[in-house]
């Protein structure tokens, strides 16, 4: 029976712990929080927890890390050397080229591969976590020159188990990909919710509650993404600053026609987006 | 029975028509576009449909004009002219102030009286039509200085028998209110849409989904809507690329505690904000 040990019993850690214990894994959890931790066991989506990482990972044949980011990075190096050299080290981060290069930087490189689920909502801890979050969902694999191939097998392998489908990337590709499809999406929610502090909302347009929905997410794992994707997303956010500033432009000087017409590309725009969701 | 007639059967057009059908109403329904007009009937949402304006309102009690708001403001005189003296004379634009204040010029200023329901979504067309749009909704409602309180008791009355909640709001201060919580999201969600132009976006963050829909909305609609609310969009749209300009200073001097503080009032705000959509 396959070992696995989630170090970080947050959304997507419960999550994961609980999708691997009903693909038949047996299921070891670690979390700082002693809170998260009982919740975890309470819900039954470990199938113990361990009160240090070492105990967590010391027979586990998969070991997975899902912690914010930037604590990803700092935690590796500790993480390979407390986990079986047989086993398979993943991080589950939403951000993966800083995370591709320590891993590259390891020991125990060969067994390091890089992964990122495009599951969950602005929910966070293991109160929200759902076994079948992964379901039918990409999975992103991202190796470093050092990531052997049967690592790369043994993760393909354990994203199926999960019923989700695997896709191998290019690390600063993904980076890249999603500060615009996940990241800009979410800094721009964020700054939506700030602009109506205060306000008098008993009038809400029926597209509010969308827009800032995701400006509820966990602030200290999107701190850590905004800083660990700095670059991507500061790029992003400005030529998304560029398209308002034009369309403000437009309505400033009325010019109507103009207005439509950018209107227009946008619909069409979202379409095409919207359309690649349900291919 | 009361005589309803609707000109302009698109989504909130043609779900009026419905709704007060449902009510029990008699409803002739108008529309320039004779495809248009003929979904209307063959969805059942209208008894009849008319050729002209001027047919559609001769024998109606009830008069509600259901398109874009500029178009609004132009047509009032001809319908305040057409339409019967003892018949109520409404609107139903997501602009208020411009519609009252055209309103107030009119010979038949007593009967009239300007709406906006705070129903809909980004579908647009008669196809997309639900009677039961209005139900439990906010129907906001805006006298002008010359609109008789016999005229607010009626458009009460046909609000209620809508099963929507009538709400009595001055038109300036709904604009005002507007523009933030319905204007500005709207045109965040295209701006955010154009961004999105060209990529790779088989890699969509689940957020992408909610935060681009609004942006497939109307053009011809939304047009109008910024033009006839230029000054409170303008406004709240410069004050939201204040806000995304301080997000992006903070992430580019790596101020990570203040980043983190930054998202977590973003995400007090949100949940204040979807709260009050709950009450």
């Amino acid at each position: 029976m396959t070992q696995a040990a989630i170090i970080g019993l947050g959304l997507i850690g419960g999550s994961l712990a609980g999708a691997l214990r009903a693909a038949g894994a047996q299921v070891c959890g670690y979390d700082q929080s002693a809170d998260r931790a009982g919740v975890a066991v309470q819900r039954d989506l470990v199938d113990r927890v361990a009160p240090t990482i070492a105990r967590a990972v010391d027979e586990a044949d998969i070991v997975i890390v899902a912690v914010p980011v930037l604590a990803i990075v700092e935690l590796l190096p500790e993480l390979d050397y407390l986990t079986p050299p047989k086993a398979m080290l993943m991080d589950v981060g939403s951000v993966k080229f800083p995370v591709v290069e320590a891993m590259a930087r390891l020991p125990g490189a060969a067994r390091a591969i890089a992964g990122h689920p495009l599951a969950g909502d602005e929910r966070s801890g293991p109160h929200a976590a759902d076994p079948g979050l992964f379901t039918g969902k990409t999975f992103v694999l991202c190796r470093s020159a050092q990531t052997s191939d049967s690592t790369v097998q043994t993760a393909i392998d354990m994203v199926k188990s999960l019923s989700a489908e695997p896709l191998i990337f290019d690390a600063e590709e993904h980076d890249q990909v999603l500060a615009r499809t996940s990241h800009l999406p979410q800094f721009v929610s964020t700054a939506l919710a700030m602009t109506l502090r205060g306000g008098d909302e008993r009038l809400a347009g029926p597209g509010l509650r969308d827009m800032t929905r995701l400006a509820g997410s966990d602030p200290a794992m999107w701190r850590d993404i905004a800083l660990a994707n700095r670059e991507y997303l500061l790029y992003t956010l400005r030529d998304f600053v560029q398209q308002v500033e034009e369309l403000i432009g437009l309505v400033e000087s009325e010019e109507s026609a103009e207005v439509e017409e950018r209107l227009r590309r946008g619909a069409v725009q979202a379409r095409t987006v919207r359309s690649r969701f349900d291919a």
